[in-house]
This record gives structure tokens, sequence and C-alpha cells, in this order.
């Protein structure tokens, strides 16, 4: 008989939630050999039914594999469940999927190095459903050796999954840079929504155009990114001028529809800046200015 | 012989301005005798080399043509050039795809249905290289008639070219939400690549992230748009409590960064009220009704 997954090595998950079940179920379902734990031990009660092993301690879910994740609220979490393991945890992998900053994901990458365990951090960017699908992506960042060494394994929660680099902070940053645009997106839809309301417009009605325009607006990411590294600004389409006009409606028909300003008020107030430094007569993309520099 | 042009309406494109030269261009590629006018009648010398009229005068373009398509710098300069020549639009489309607020085109359909013009308001959701593919979309509100009757004429110009409704207002408003959907997706990446570029990291490797990512928020996107239509926001992913704990991280990130803070800090601001009003187990498409209402 054949078994497909004959010789999956065996995964250890700490951590329950929601984001853990779905990754410990993704092992599950490809046949590693995998060890849970959670403080509230009845969080496994699903996965043990599916075959997962569920451990007595954290220590016991350390010691059972090679490879051990761990997905939980914070790093401070984190770092109370692990700091005294240093031994247990020293000639294993230790990939930290929790949320975090990336001085967060350093400050664990040198307590790691100072207990001899190899550590990878990591960032999923997915909600928990997607987990173990082809559009599911999770980004790490450590030692390459120790991500190939589990690549074959880690790849089964994501078909997007990406290492980033050796700088134990990259996995957070663009995590939180991902989430921020995500915000960004989701906030202007929602004022848009908002905006289009006022004139009795569903929002199941805007939405395939918002779509369709977001779309759009990913071609001008690919060229703005282009002219970010070349430290040139030329204007494809419109200069920064042209779009502080229309700024201005943005911001009348907010305010005439009695919806909120703030975010086109932002929006503009950086754009002005832009223009009070020279910068009316370039392309959008001469706003990172705007935003690599502290708020004033 | 067969030719698949014949018997093409003749059109009129006042205002020869990037984007105007491209809808000119556009319907002369397609076969439709078009009348062009400009103030700097120099504007049209491409034009009128590849078989384009040359009218002398406004008056003389909106008299050459059934369809009159006007696409100015503003309002104020679009009704400049139209206001004297009621008499001359009267049984003629007059359609305005000048940028400009759902209260300026509203009030440009009074005028005309005082002047016993059929007038249609448009807006351009394409740079003027991409007028005439596959990827342009173009808005128009107004009479239906009148954009069915036109409807051959006027989708040449983009595939994506879609009839709003009976308000005049309505492309406009979609034109300004649109716009501040790309704002907002434009600067939350600008944000974001700013911030990956404190640890070294190009644009150009991390907008394939971005882009991605933009990619699964649109599935937020349609997901949120149904909420808000009913009015019910249950957190399918995240809570807005647990978007507000990573909206630290992003906001302690830019600072540890030097990077601007504003964008992240308003983000949260907006996320704080929903948590102060009872929102925070609620999912994110919750914040609709921070939009909804005006800035404190």
């Amino acid at each position: 008989m054949h078994n497909p997954h004959a010789g999956q090595s065996p995964v250890t998950v700490i951590g329950l939630g929601l984001m853990g079940q779905a990754l410990a179920g993704t092992f599950l379902g490809n046949g590693h050999p995998t060890t849970v734990w959670n403080r509230s031990a009845e969080k496994a009660d699903e996965l043990v039914a599916r075959g997962a092993t569920l451990a007595a301690s954290v220590r016991d879910a350390v010691e059972a594999s090679p490879l051990v994740i761990v997905c939980v609220s914070d790093y401070a979490a984190a770092h109370g469940l692990l700091a005294p393991l240093g031994d247990a945890l020293a000639g294993r992998v230790l990939v930290n999927l929790t949320s975090g900053t990336s001085e967060q994901a350093r400050e664990s990458a040198e307590w790691a190095a100072g207990e001899g365990v190899t550590y990878l951090d990591g960032a999923i960017m997915a909600i928990p459903p997607v987990i173990g699908t082809a559009d599911a992506f999770l980004l790490y960042s450590g030692p390459q050796d120790a991500y190939d060494a589990h690549e074959p394994t880690l790849k089964a929660l994501g078909a997007g999954t990406t290492y980033l680099g050796a700088d134990h902070g990259l996995a957070s940053l663009y995590d939180v840079a991902l989430l921020g645009i995500m915000w960004g997106t989701l906030n202007s839809f929602l004022h848009g929504a908002a905006l289009v309301g006022t004139a009795k417009v569903d929002a199941t009605v805007f939405a395939p155009f918002a779509n369709r325009w977001i779309e759009a607006v990913t071609g001008f990411v690919s060229a703005y990114a282009g002219q970010i590294d070349e430290g040139a600004y030329p204007a494809l389409d419109a200069t920064i001028d042209t779009h502080v006009a229309t700024m201005d409606h943005l911001i009348h028909e907010s305010e005439s529809g009695g919806v909120n300003t703030e975010l086109p008020r932002l929006v503009k107030a950086l754009a002005d800046r832009a223009v009070a430094e020279g910068r009316g007569g370039d392309g959008y993309a001469a706003m990172i200015e705007q935003f690599r520099r502290p708020s004033a």
C-alpha cells in the first residue's frame, strides 16, 4: 500500500486559538505526527479526535518534535511559556508565528541564540480558514538553513510561504506594513461606501467597482515601487498638483454628505506638504518622502 | 470592400489635454468622424493629422455632432465654454467627463434641463494611455435612454464602461469615492514601503507582497459589503479588539523606524472610537459607522 504521507516529520504546535487549531489541523491533514499544547486543554479535543497527541506540559510538547511552532496572543505570552525551556529547545527549530513588532522578534532571537536554540520568526498573512490553501501566505525570517530544512513542512500551511532573509525582524516588519495596507484600503473602502450610501447606493453595488479599481491601483503600486527605488518620480499619470485638486472634491463631497472627513483631510495634508516642498509637478510616488520621516 | 467602421456616428471632443487627446484618438481609431476643439489649437495637430476636424469655434464644434463630449480642467471651465451655447446644444447629448463633485454635476444637469439639452455626467477611472483598452472603465449617470442611444460609441473608450443610474451626481460620487480608495491604498503602501525600507528592503521587493495582500483584501471588501448592507457585523476573521492590538504594533514600528505615524494613529483613533461604542467584539465592517458620520 502506498502512503503519500509516510515519513512526514513530527511537528509541535503550542497555542490553540483559532489560528493554532488551523495550523495543527493542516499538519495533521498532511500526515505529520502532530503534538499540541494549550493552556486550556479542551481546545485540543477536536485535534486529538483527529489523531493529534495532547502533551501534558509545554516541556513534553517541545520534546516531542524537532520543529516547534508557537502561536499565542503576544510575545510576552510566548516568552512566558518558553523562557524556562531553553534546554529542551536547544537543538530544535523554534518557529514563532505570534504577532508582534520587529523589535520583539529580534529580542526573541537574541534570547534563543543565548540558549542554543535555532529560531525562525514568522508572520501569517491569512485568516484561519485559509490556512493550508493556495491563498495563504506566510513569511519567515531568520537562519536560511533552518528554513530550508523545514520548508516542505512549513509550505503545507500556505502555497505562498516565503523566506524573507536572515534578519529576524523582517517577518514582523512585513506583517505590520501589510496590515497597514489592509487598514488603509479597508478604511478608504468604508469611507467610499459611506459616501455612495448618501445617494442610496448599497455597499454590495459599490464593492465590485471598488475591487475593480483596487486592481488598477496594484498597477500603480508596481510602477511607483520602481520609481521609489530609483529615487526619481516623473509623473507618468497625474502630478501631485492634479491629485490635490481632486482631493478637495473628496473633502467637499464628504462634508456635504455628512461623512467623516478626517481620512481625506489627512490625505490632503500629506499631499499639500509635498507641494510645499516643490513636489507638485512630480508623480504620486514622490509622496514616499512624506512617509519616510517622523511626523511633524 | 468591407469597412468595419462604416456608419460610425460623428463625435465632438472639447478639451484636448492628455485625456481629451486620448478620448478623441480612440474615437478616430474606431472610425468615428471626430471634431475637436481646444483653447490652444496646436494641441489638435496630431489628431488632425490622423483625420480629426479642428473646429474654428466651440459653437462649430458643438454643431458638428449629435454627441458632444467635454473634458476640461474643472466644471467652471466647462460652464464657461458651454453656457452661451444652450441653443446649439439643444437636441444633442452633452457628456461631461470633467472631474468634479456630485453637486457640480447636478447643477450642470439643472442648467442643461433649462436649455433643453440632454445631459450625461461621466467619470473616467483610467489614465490616458489606458483609454480604449479592456482595462479602462468609465462611469455614466443621467437619463438612461441617452446613455443607451450612445453606448456603442461610449464603450469604445473602455470595456468596463458602466451606466450607474438617473441621478446625475452618481458618476462624480463614485469617482471621488474610488479616488479616495486609490489614495488610501497608495498611502498605506508608501507607508509600508517606508517601514520595510528601514530594514533596507527595496520597494520593488516589497511591492509583490503588497499586491498579493491587496488581492486578499479585495475578498474582505466583498464580504464586508454584504455585512454593511445587512447592518450586522459578525467577526468572520478578527474582531476590532484584535485589530486594535495589532495597530499598536504598527504605530510602535513606525515610531522606532522614524517613519510617519499620522496614518496609523488615525487608523487606531477610528478603531478606538468603535471599541468605545461597544463594537470591539464585532468584525471590521462595523467601522462603517465611524465613516457615516461627520468628524467630531
